[in-house]
C-alpha cells in the first residue's frame, strides 16, 4: 500500500427518514468514530439531508478524537433513500460536498453490503416500512418500498393502519370483535370517534408505533390480529422468495420488526435467513473503500 | 299561517369538503334561488367553512332576485361534516352568524332528510368517501365514514388506492397481472417508480379519480379489479344490512359511485333501495322549516 493510501480516512453515511448515521474508519478499516444527526431522506427535503450528512460527519470526526483530520480528507460512501429516482440521484450528485470524494448509492445497497460484507446478497427490510433488495454479479433488484399507504405491506406502519381499520370495523359491528380495541384504546388514550380524530393525518411512524400491539395480540391468538400478521408475513415471505430466485449467496432480514416477524414467515424463507454481519454504515464504509481503491488503481 | 310566517324565508346549507351548496325557499317551501361556494368542511378549517356558508347564502339570495330580503331574515338549516364531534358542534354553534336563526346538524342527517322528505329513513353515501346513516323515531346511527385511508371502504378513494396497490404488486411480480396497470399508467401519465412519486402524498380526491377505471376493468372481467370492487361492494352491502336492522321506512344510496356500485351489491340490499326524493340542500331546508315551526309553536 502506498503512503498516500495510509493517509486516507473513510466516511460511511446511512441516511434515513428519522436520522443520519456516520462512521469513520482508517485505511485499514478500523472504525475510529461514530455519530448520529437529524433526518436525511432527500424525498422529504434535499437541503436538510445535506446538512444532516455534514453534521453527522463532523460529529463522527470529533468522536474519533483525530483533530488533525478534516472533512476534506474523508472519502465518503453515502447511502440514501430515494436516489434510485434519477432526478434525486442527480440532485444529490450536484452537491458541492466538503469531502475528498463522495460515492453515492441507495440505502438498500449499503444495508445489503453491510449485512453481507460482500456484493452478493439480499436483504429484506421490515421496520416502519418494508422492502426487499438483491444484488448479485451483474444484476440488482428492488421490490416493494413504495411508501405508506400505497405499499410497504407487512411493515409496522401497514400493521398499525390495518389494526386501526379492524378496530373501527368491529366498533361498527361490521367486523369481528378483537382485543385490538382495548389495546389501541389504551395506547392512543381514545376510542371511537375520538380515536378517528386522533389518527386523522397520522404519519407512517405514528401507525408503526401500534405494530407491537398487533404482534402481541396475534401471539395471544386474537383472530383479527392474527389475520393481519399472517397477511403481512405472507407478503414478506413472497418477497423473500422472489429475492431468492436471483440466487444470492446470503439473505438477511433487518429493521425493527425483523425478529418479531420471523416466526410468522414460511419455513422456506426463515430457514435461509442469516444474521446480518454489520450495520448499513459498515456497508457505506465498504462502498467508499472499494470505489476509492478502484480509482487509485486506475490512476496507478 | 300568521302574517309573520309569510315573511319567513328558509336557507338550506349542505357543506362539503369541495363545495358548499345553498338553497333559499319561501314559507310555502317553493325554492327561489340556489348557489354554490367554496369548501365547507369544518374538519379542514372552521373560518373557511363559515365564509363559504355566508358566501353561498348571499349568492343564493342574489339568485332569487328578492333584493328586498336580507340574510338577517333567513332561517337557516345547516348540514356539515364533522359536527357529530362535540368539539366541532360547539365551535360552529358559537358562530355569530348573520341569519335570523341557525339550526345545525350533520351532513348525513340532511342528506337523509332530503332523500326521504321525512325523518324515518336511511342513506348510504358512496362517493369520494363512504358511510351510512339511519334515523328512525328515537334513534339514529352513523356507520363508517372514518376517512381516508383509515376507513371509507368501498368508496372511490379506497378503490383508487387499492388499484394502485394492485398495480405495484403486479409490477413486482407479487400479484396477478392486471389491466389496471395500463389503465392507471394512461390516466396518471406514469408507471413504476414515477407513478409512485406522482402518488406520494395524494389526497382522497386524487385516488377517487381512479375509481371509474377500476369499475370499468371489473366490468371487463379483470380479476384484480373485480376483487377490489367485490370487496368494496361487500362492505357497502354489510353496512346497508346493518342500517336495515333499524327498520327505516326507506333507504337510498347517494354519491358519485351509487349507480356504478349498485350491480355489485347483494340483492338483499339493492332490492330495497329507493331513488332519493331530493338533494341534501332540500333536507337542510326541511330541517330549518321544521325547527322554526317548532319554535313558533312554542311561542304561540
Amino acid at each position: 500500500m502506498s503512503s498516500i493510501a495510509n493517509d486516507v480516512f473513510y466516511l460511511g453515511i446511512d441516511g434515513g427518514g428519522s436520522k443520519c448515521r456516520a462512521s469513520i474508519a482508517d485505511a485499514g478499516g478500523v472504525v475510529l468514530g461514530e455519530a448520529v444527526a437529524g433526518p436525511a431522506n432527500p424525498l422529504h427535503g434535499l437541503e436538510r439531508t445535506l446538512e444532516s450528512i455534514e453534521q453527522a460527519a463532523s460529529r463522527a470526526l470529533a468522536d474519533s478524537g483525530r483533530h488533525d483530520v478534516t472533512l476534506r480528507q474523508l472519502v465518503a460512501g453515502v447511502g440514501l433513500a430515494g436516489v434510485n429516482l434519477p432526478s434525486l440521484f442527480r440532485a444529490v450528485s450536484a452537491w458541492r460536498h466538503p469531502f475528498a470524494e463522495l460515492y453515492l448509492t441507495t440505502d438498500l445497497h449499503i444495508a445489503c453490503l453491510g449485512a453481507h460484507q460482500r456484493d452478493d446478497g439480499a436483504v429484506i427490510v421490515a421496520g416502519t416500512g418494508s422492502c426487499g433488495y438483491v444484488g448479485v454479479p451483474g444484476r440488482e433488484c428492488v421490490l416493494g418500498g413504495h411508501g405508506f399507504p400505497l405499499g410497504d405491506k407487512g411493515s409496522g406502519a401497514w400493521m398499525g393502519l390495518e389494526a386501526a381499520k379492524a378496530v373501527l370495523l368491529a366498533s361498527d359491528g361490521l367486523g369481528p370483535a378483537t382485543q385490538l380495541e382495548a389495546l389501541l384504546s389504551a395506547e392512543l388514550g381514545a376510542s371511537g370517534l375520538v380515536m378517528v380524530e386522533r389518527l386523522s393525518g397520522a404519519k407512517s411512524s405514528d401507525y408503526a408505533r401500534l405494530a407491537p400491539l398487533v404482534l402481541r395480540a396475534a401471539q395471544a391468538g386474537d383472530a383479527a390480529a392474527e389475520a393481519i400478521v399472517r397477511e403481512g408475513a405472507g407478503y414478506i415471505s413472497a418477497l423473500g422468495r422472489k429475492l431468492l430466485d436471483y440466487g444470492p449467496a446470503r439473505i438477511s432480514m433487518i429493521g425493527g420488526l425483523a425478529e418479531a416477524l420471523r416466526p410468522w414467515l414460511t419455513l422456506q424463507l426463515s430457514s435461509r435467513l442469516s444474521a446480518p454481519l454489520g450495520p448499513p454504515e459498515a456497508g457505506a464504509l465498504l462502498y467508499a473503500r472499494r470505489h476509492h481503491q478502484t480509482v487509485q488503481t486506475q490512476i496507478q
